[in-house]
């Protein structure tokens, strides 16, 4: 696991690591190399047992600007005006952005600043976010003539069709208070405590069962789109799956002793 | 484009068309006449270039009443009992709400006084809504042994299950301030400003690219009821067909260079 | 309809079923025997004219503490380990919960105390819910390795995704207070008035048709998984035999003659 320039890794001794988006200059866009260094770094992270919990944050103003667009316009020079480079721009992007949701290990975005269009879909796609008092929210494609098409697709999965629907239209900013009353991010705090707030949040769940959270994850999101008969069907054997694991075993046995667990994978 | 005695239709400069439900002495009701009239408008507002936006209001004090009670019920003498003349009813109306979901311009409704069942409906099914704080909303059916079956369809896709269903399980009627609480509406306002604030919101809106808004809008439902990877499979695709389009490339242009954009059908 | 000594029973004389888990000892957990319980008496509810409305309360300071901990692990001292046992108590958990959900009668719970992990699930599983300001919520299968992956069903399709993944990734309790916030519960009220404001409840619901109730319910659970299209298909053709049913013809014409409608079940 390697720390580039443009996304700083740290990994602590708790097991969280933090990935932080550091192209300043470029307000985080989500570059091709932005896009390929975050691929790959969902990917380690999923595949690395010393990685429990990961978190998202930005260095700078900007939490993450959305696309590059001095690059996809340096795009529509080829002989098919662009085609196949934002084809492959989106295909990255859509990419990242799954990577983070089948990722075994709970995401947390930890947003300071602004997160704009795909910056805002990064965001709706962690599993939690919590966001400084101070960052915003938008999905401004309509002011350039591109509607935030892709954005929306993890943006819809969060808020209610009316609220996607305003931010979406109207292109708007919205402030961190209102994207947690309408559910985008987890909580709005102090700038001052954001990172330790975060922190908090991620050693708790770094303290379960990986293999517990891996779990309960990848059902969450398997369940969703199912009806109500197939998604018991499915939870029901994912449960007793879990029942059958030694961590269920432990965890359970130390909770009828009135001890702590210990983990097979901590 | 006309205006009629019960729907009245205002086209401005700016491209924004009122259309105004205006059949005071029958609050409203979705009668056979008023649906054939609104049917034909969002058609005829899907067509017309001039239209960028629909704002969707009322005159008197009821925004919609629902269905018109007493031409159904004038319905049941003939030989079927009324089931052919209920079926034409239903169809003409699902038809509107869902005339409105696929019209390729954004629909506001701008909800003053009470919207009652099928009336309900219609402001669930508008992009946006905006209240007047003295407006209210219900699914009064159960009052009168006719569940709010089709009103629920709308209403179940913009609230969560527990607020539709103690709507439409005791017919109560929800204020404009808990309407924009549970996602119902996007913001309830002084019956004073609503109008200003409508048509604030309209013109923001109608100021953007209107290829750019229908593809949106036809993207946004459509890839709601998808799996996460089909829907971003869509999206992607049509972002790549959005970038391809002359008003994204004027629009980003138009961004890099810090000017205003020039939308081909401006 | 008998009452046993860890669910109580009681019908009124206005057709409200209030049943009581008055196992406190065991915290009112969902050992094999209150899953039989349950089940059984959802079942009776469905097919009893009598009952018009259930109300799901609980005896002593919790609701209901999930599966039973301690039965379970006797169950893996079969020679597969539990597997089969395990299967059958999620089968049967499952059971009641789709119970709940296609119980042709409304259902109301009635939150003291706390609803933990398959307890949680139970409310979010009812079509409505009130709690007391006193009570709690949590899924807090991760402290002990069993991730709480059948309670999660319910959950996501009550409240936000971001707030089901923190109350699941956490295991955090959440307040009376925040569960109305997200839309787990209807409403958070004062313990002292908890009981009489559930009652109120209901009986408004009871006072309705019953079979208008069973057609409105079975029809929003119904619609909710398709498509817009297939959903306006589907509940304008309920809206049709609900037109040609007795209590709308009734309902319908007091509602015309400003007099109260009388329902052929009441």
């Amino acid at each position: 696991m390697t720390t580039s320039d443009i996304l700083q890794r740290d990994l602590d001794a708790s097991g969280i690591l933090r990935l932080t988006l550091n192209d300043v200059g470029r307000r985080n866009a989500l570059s091709e190399a932005m896009l390929a260094e975050l691929g790959a770094a969902f990917d380690a992270a999923g595949a690395d047992q010393a990685v429990r919990v990961v978190v998202l944050a930005a260095n700078g103003p900007a939490f993450c600007a959305g696309h590059d667009l001095k690059e996809m316009t340096a795009g529509r020079s080829a002989d098919d005006g662009g085609k196949a480079y934002f084809a492959k721009i989106m295909s990255m992007c859509a990419g990242v952005m799954q990577g983070i949701v089948n990722c075994p290990k709970p995401v947390i975005a930890e947003v300071t600043g602004v997160a704009t269009a795909a910056g805002c879909q990064l965001v709706a796609s962690c599993d939690l976010a919590i966001a400084s008092d101070s960052a915003s929210f938008s999905t401004p494609g309509v002011h350039i003539g591109l509607f935030c098409s892709t954005p929306m697709v993890a943006l819809s999965r969060n808020v209610a069709n009316k609220h996607a629907m305003e931010m979406l239209l109207t292109g708007d900013i919205t402030s961190a208070t209102r994207a947690a009353e309408i559910g985008l991010v987890n909580h709005a705090v102090a700038s001052d405590v954001l990172q330790d707030t975060t922190m908090e949040l991620a050693r708790k769940i770094a303290s379960k069962s990986s293999m517990t959270l891996a779990t309960g994850k990848r059902a969450f999101y398997a369940q969703r789109d199912m009806s109500l008969s197939d998604a018991y069907d499915y939870a029901s054997s994912v449960m007793v799956e879990n029942m059958l694991a030694q961590d269920a075993r432990e965890g359970i046995s130390a909770f009828i002793e009135k001890r702590s667990p210990h983990w097979q994978d901590a």
